[in-house]
């Protein structure tokens, strides 16, 4: 079989590792161009189309989280159909960043919202803790219309010690935590599902931040245990995250995207803003600053 | 201090427990009133609409599970909005079925959208996945709105055992699982947020689904264990769960909502559907369902 996580695998091969994060608040946006707009749904659309238009061929996918747009109301949700829309028909590949998990009919209805219509995504992102009867239901999509997910694994916030890092009773002496429990999980639906790149459709989110020796080799271990997940690694950026620490879940180069939002679609703030700014000029900074991202990871040791 | 959770106790205390859960796909709408409607969003509402004001003096609460109307697109979550406004304009409690789970920044903007502004609910459903870090943006709002929430601890679907109830190595012996964790980090969220009625700004998601004695023991001890905590105990009716079941996850009668979707939306369909149905028909039968479950729930041993 042939998904959207081949698709992703080339786009690696072909322009790197970059997630372009579009979690665009509202204040993200030159005021110029806020001022000029008719509403703060349509600058925050503007100003997306500008970003993906400057970096199509720098990023290897496109997430959108849609928290940003929620905030806006329907108006907002508009615009998040729309950007993804934008995203779709420049050939690019969109991760809808939904984080969701329900149960099966739910998980149905869900899965028909974001794999078809209006919302339609080439990737979701989903939260495990219902268990694996929640992810079936996007699973069966893989098939249908192949559809790919990113299931959170272990995620690099602070509060992952609170559950993802618990260890578990089931295997004493294995040390093992909840995250991976998922994993396992996972590369089952991995087995389920072989792209012709070697990854299943489902792969999982796991963040890289390691704050020591032990904690690096712990990320090693995970690359090792799964190879055939392919990653969504958070954290990049604005959120920590280095080169050399991302790169470490990588597998022979591919693999994996790093995502980075507000070190990209904020770059041109990020020395103070410059009340001339547009939205050319803000995607100017957004290319400069995926094209250096890209290229720290490649050149990552 | 006082919040919606203080508003839920008295509303059980007058109305019983069912919590009616409109998870409404536009089949369960009659044929005839589908027809009529000029869109499927529009037979949704005027349902919605119908089955509230025919059960308002028999519900404690409605919870509103977004999936249904996200699979409707944008029509849908307009839908979403003014079924959640009707709600709240009868001055009855909406509990707004969003599952969500995010970083903190993602989740404050979250809460921003289900806590104001067009999507505005007086409770929210949350997964703790990431960790407590996810649940501390919308815990604020227990303080500057009043706001509450449940958070998945102990679902009712078979799923649960994937990584819900594994035995984590923490405390060895105790036997204590992941949900229990889950429940002990919710429980310094209720001390923190002292309700008049004893219990917390937020709870928990508990079903109530025991296959043997020693499952109904456990179900018994969590009601136990967490004196502060109410329950959002779904999986009544259509999912299998029984009057008797959901009862014991009371405590003094109260702190605990029992939703049912199907078997009161649904009611009007349950011996084959009737072509001359219609929303005042279903509505009729919705309240005469809703009656039956407060009265079986109440009169539980």
């Amino acid at each position: 079989m042939t998904h959207n996580m081949d698709r992703l695998y080339e786009a690696v091969a072909e322009r790197g590792h970059v997630c372009v994060g579009l979690d665009t608040a509202v204040d993200y946006v030159p005021e110029k161009e806020r001022r000029a707009a008719a509403s703060d749904a349509g600058a925050v659309l503007s100003y997306n189309k500008a970003i993906v238009d400057a970096t199509i061929d720098i990023a290897a996918c496109y997430k959108v989280q849609i928290a940003y747009y929620e905030e806006l109301g329907i108006a907002g949700l508009k615009t998040y159909a729309q950007t993804l829309k934008h995203i779709r028909e420049k050939n690019a590949l969109a991760i809808a960043d939904i984080k969701r998990g329900d149960i099966a009919d739910t998980a149905a209805r869900y899965a028909k919202a974001h794999f078809d219509g209006e919302f339609e995504a080439d990737f979701v992102t989903l939260t495990p803790y219902l268990g694996m009867d929640s992810i079936e239901p996007w699973f069966q999509w893989a098939g249908k219309k192949g559809k790919g997910a990113f299931v959170l694994m272990l995620t690099s916030n602070k509060g992952r010690q609170d559950f993802e890092e618990l260890e578990l009773q089931a295997a004493p002496g294995s040390k093992q935590k909840l995250y991976d429990a998922v994993g396992e999980k996972l590369s089952m639906l991995a087995a389920a599902s072989p792209g012709k790149s070697g990854y299943g459709a489902f792969g999982a989110v796991v963040g890289a931040d390691p704050k020591s020796p032990e904690e690096r080799e712990n990320i090693l271990r995970i690359r090792e245990t799964y190879p055939k997940l392919f990653f969504l690694i958070p954290g990049y950026g604005a959120q920590g995250g280095a080169a050399g620490d991302a790169a470490l879940l990588l597998r022979n180069g591919n693999g994996g995207v790093v995502n980075a939002s507000r070190s990209i679609i904020r770059a041109w703030a990020s020395g103070g803003e410059n009340p001339n700014a547009d939205n050319a000029f803000a995607a100017a900074k957004a290319r400069e600053a995926a094209m250096t991202m890209r290229d720290a990871i490649k050149n990552a040791p």
